[in-house]
């Protein structure tokens, strides 16, 4: 991907406002495009190339500026459609190379992998400072014993309800049918925000909290209801109100591609053929033949060809997208279940119309709700500005960095589609610019990553129980580009494998916690939430290949260059070609962590041996 | 792009029947997917990767079969979505690769790099055996001189008819306004039908036939009837009949962007702002403000946002697309001036919308049609499957061809954009794959490939004037996947600048022609539309690097390797690695235009010295 030893090393450009003088301009603005190229490379002249109305249009760079080693090009682009994209033509000595979001080429691309403007773009602005927590409710703290689930309660499919102890570790779904209640609720986490606080974590993504019969809930009956076990929705507008104290963000799971069987909707369309609610669902053969979720005839696939299901789960004042947005719980916005799946079956395609007329019905409530979806593949179709703001960002920055630091395994213990070998660097750095490339930067910025959640392995199992190889997934989490979330109890070591077993209880006995590695998240957060480079900085790799990964942030304001290293052993001395990034010889740069300085020379500098697991962030 | 060295360079899938056993699937249908691998790889098991409604799936792949040197994986699947993208995870004992439309890597990527089928998709299956001939009426014969424009006929901004001298040089458009007039018609074709049978073309594309004022008629006046000057609506049917006679295929060019100031609807607009044309433009300040295309006030931009306007362009029985695909025209199909930009005018963006509709509307007409448009830049959003069948594919063919072949240029005389050095091979395979890749193969296979047209400079210009490099231009024009078009006169090695010079008259004294040139393009077209591995064969690029491209073409019946030469001395001992190409020890590889054989040795084929702009087609 990168030619270290080329000039061509040296040609950035990003979203951020460095390199574009508005990153979320109005229909009709003027705005200034920057690019940074070595200022003693062959370059004849730049053209920016844009593509108003589908037609090529180029621009002449004027060469603005120049610092110690670089040169500056700039120029002026009225954005006149709702979608710009752009790239540059850098015309030299040696012919003409294309620079898109993809990196360098002499061979010219398809749109898809320009660099985008979007025009009106409602973004939230507060994600830029934000650091999530994950929260499974039923999981994180007890705070109303009296509202428990009881052993018996209700049985469903030859189970029946059980409440266990807390620290008791899940039992499989084959055992108790998802039955399992521990006793969590919204009480218990209203509780525990001085914790949260003293993390430094400001935003929740609670899993859902609507009347339902599992312990995970997105078998909705009710979607009007929290569930009474939860608090009901007294405890969520009391958990609202004590957020508000401490200027913290709350976001709810919602699944919008299926609903419970016993969902009151689906009992009414059971009742009567006719009944207004019928239409919500596809049944193939009336009753029991219904489309599902991956077949399981509890979890019912909604119908979105029904324009009264559009209704009633997101356009109308009351529906279930809008009325929790509204007072007393003014959620800040929407995690979507199952996005990737939501409105598909089959010849029936309505995805984008469904996450357009979503989008549009929520931002009208409020511009700063933030909405995104899970999707495990590739989500990018969705984040060109009209539809989600992000997704859960598994294939943009989760999967590459586990990826490249999980332990090699053994095949014959696996799936037959999982790869046992570690990637290369080359491959995580390849992986995050082709999702990172296909979507506007200011999209890219505010994408969901995570380093686990409660349907994966914990990161502790993920990385065979390396703690420096967590630290480093926790590094690269509050470094990289997106919003950050942590999942409850990964700060303080907690263990767990697959879907039951990741859904432990947090402990809140502190002896069992891992307080040096509480207070390694601590300090990732609290440098992630002010320095500005990580805040609104641009991003580029300047090396990745085998055990090294090493990337640029840059603001107005600083800019640090981090590199990090997963080898067990410590590594070969390492001299990083930091002229790509733009630095000059004879600049110090300081480690924060340890405060050790090193200088520019020749272009490079010398950071001798990297510790195993190690991770440097290079400010200067 | 390639590394010929390792063994994943051997694994090979595209879209053909070798690969795929049905190209054309409808929904509901079960397809096999079959895999080339180089039988010693150290592969564990191959998967099949899809996502039906947007959920990852994995199917394992059987070992089915082998040869000498190649093992053939095979897995079914079930086309439950109209659109079914698909990719493969080759789980090795080095880690997982995948295997995308793009190629090989550890790195996952986006939905868009993914192998494709569609189900349900109407392709004109004429396409295969077809090669175009591409005629600007006004320049190729003169049939009836009676139906000339004569001298000082009309008259437009300033400027007067012209009659001009069969032969004489256009003349530039500051000078005559683009109201020179040689007398070619209709008739004129009609009665030429016996050079293109000789030639071997078989399918005939015709610029604007339409009544207009100007000699490229894109200015059009009435959609409803050819021009008198080229013989009126009689002798479009009388050369439809005598194209029947030779089963010749004929496609009309039409404007959906844009009308001419004196269209009949415009007019109607102009003298009353009530009329029911006038929603089919757009008036800023009525009526001296209207949009245009790209300011030039006599092309009035349709809108589109007019249902109305929709009706009487495409979607009603007697629209201007519909009618002429009606009895005794019976047209085989449209090719869409500026359909880049048709649609789009700031924030209103229906292209998708547009195209979606036109198809459905003529394809109800006709299953058969085929719909291409003019894109310069990035067609492939639009090559999906549910809008246009293709592009004039200068992005995915022309340019690179170009790119390779031209001479090094002085950037002085150059606009600032355009790029004075040859592209490498290795950017020209890139290009391609791109492009290809971005868009199902069904559609790739019938793109409409071109090495010139009426709006760029001949190819014997952008060649320098090197006669070889035209043939080189012209071998890859019919080996490569797409169907091929010939701009008039390039077969007899016509000369022409930029536009007007490219639009000279066709000589008919054959003392001018290029009789060896001509030759060699019978020779190319007849292989073209004969031989089973050009038709319907699938495309391996097997040596891509600075003056040498080679791809193979393979079908049940045939397989073909094409390795060419750009360079202007012979080149040194070439070793072509074939054994990426599934072609074993032993085998000889027999050269279709010398005889020249070649035996296969340790994988590779030694080619000895290419000539200068050298083609060798290998069969074996």
């Amino acid at each position: 991907m990168l030619n270290q030893n080329h000039w061509t090393a040296g040609l950035h450009h990003d979203g951020s406002v460095l390199y574009v003088s508005n990153p979320k301009p109005k229909l009709g603005d003027v705005v200034t495009i920057r690019l940074r190229a070595p200022k003693d490379a062959p370059i004849r002249h730049i053209m920016l190339r844009t593509a108003p109305d589908g037609e090529q249009h180029f621009t002449k760079m004027e060469r603005q500026g120049e610092d110690a080693i670089c040169a500056y090009w700039g120029a002026e682009v009225r954005v006149t459609n709702p979608y710009l994209p752009y790239r540059f033509k850098v015309m030299s000595a040696e012919g003409a190379y294309w620079l898109t979001a993809m990196g360098v080429s002499r061979a010219d691309a398809t749109d898809i992998w320009d660099f985008k403007l979007i025009a009106d773009y409602d973004a939230p602005a507060w994600l830029e400072d934000t650091v999530f927590y994950q929260i499974f409710p039923d999981r994180f703290n007890n705070g109303d014993p009296s509202n428990d689930v009881q052993a018996g309660e209700w049985s469903r499919r030859g189970y029946s309800t059980q409440q266990r102890e807390w620290g008791s570790i899940p039992l499989p779904p084959q055992q108790v049918g998802g039955l399992d209640f521990y006793g969590g609720d919204l009480q218990g986490i209203t509780q525990k925000l001085d914790y949260l606080q003293d993390l430094g974590v400001n935003a929740l993504f609670l899993n859902p909290i609507f009347t339902a019969y599992t312990n995970h809930r997105y078998d909705v009956a009710d979607y009007n209801h929290v569930d009474p076990h939860l608090g009901g929705d007294a405890a969520l507008a009391e958990l609202r109100r004590a957020l508000d104290e401490r200027g913290m963000r709350l976001i709810l799971d919602v699944t919008p591609n299926h609903c419970g069987s016993e969902n009151v909707w689906f009992l009414e369309a059971l009742k009567d053929p006719n009944a207004p609610t019928a239409e919500y669902f596809t049944f193939n053969q009336y009753p029991d033949e219904y489309e599902t979720w991956l077949g399981h005839k509890s979890l019912v696939k909604l119908n979105y060809r029904s324009q009264a299901l559009r209704d009633v789960m997101y356009r109308g004042e009351d529906s279930v997208i809008r009325r929790w947005m509204h007072e007393p719980y003014q959620i800040d916005g929407w995690r979507l279940d199952v996005a990737n799946m939501t409105a598909r079956q089959g010849m029936v395609q309505l995805t984008h119309k469904v996450w357009r007329e979503m989008r549009r019905a929520m931002k009208a409530d409020n511009p700063q709700a933030y909405l995104f979806g899970e999707n495990f593949y590739d989500g990018t179709p969705h984040l060109q500005g009209d539809e989600l703001d992000a997704i859960m960002n598994y294939q943009g920055f989760t999967k590459p960095i586990w990826g490249w630091l999980q332990p090699e395994l053994d095949p014959a213990t696996l799936p037959a589609q999982v790869d046992p070998m570690p990637l290369p660097a080359e491959a995580v750095a390849e992986q995050m610019t082709r999702f990172a490339g296909a979507v506007p930067w200011v999209v890219t910025a505010q994408q969901f990553n995570l380093i686990d959640s409660h349907d994966t392995a914990r990161i502790l199992n993920l990385m065979g129980g390396d703690k420096a190889r967590v630290r480093l997934a926790a590094a690269l989490l509050m470094t990289m580009p997106g919003v950050p979330c942590i999942y409850y109890g990964d700060e303080i070591g907690m263990e767990g494998g697959p879907d039951p077993d990741n859904r432990r209880t947090m402990p809140w006995d502190e002896a069992a916690w891992d307080h040096d590695l509480r207070a390694y998240f601590q300090r990732l957060i609290s440098m992630r939430r002010t320095a500005p480079a990580l805040r609104r900085g641009g991003f580029q790799f300047l090396y990745a290949a085998g055990d090294v990964l090493a990337y640029q942030r840059q603001s107005v304001e600083q800019r640090l260059t981090m590199v990090a290293h997963r080898g067990k052993a410590a590594s070969e001395h390492v001299r990083l070609a930091v002229w790509q990034a733009g630095i000059a010889d004879g600049v110090t740069l300081t480690d924060t962590f340890t405060g050790a300085t090193f200088t520019v020379e020749g272009g490079h500098v010398a950071l001798g041996s990297l510790a195993a697991g190690g991770v440097l962030v290079l400010e200067g």
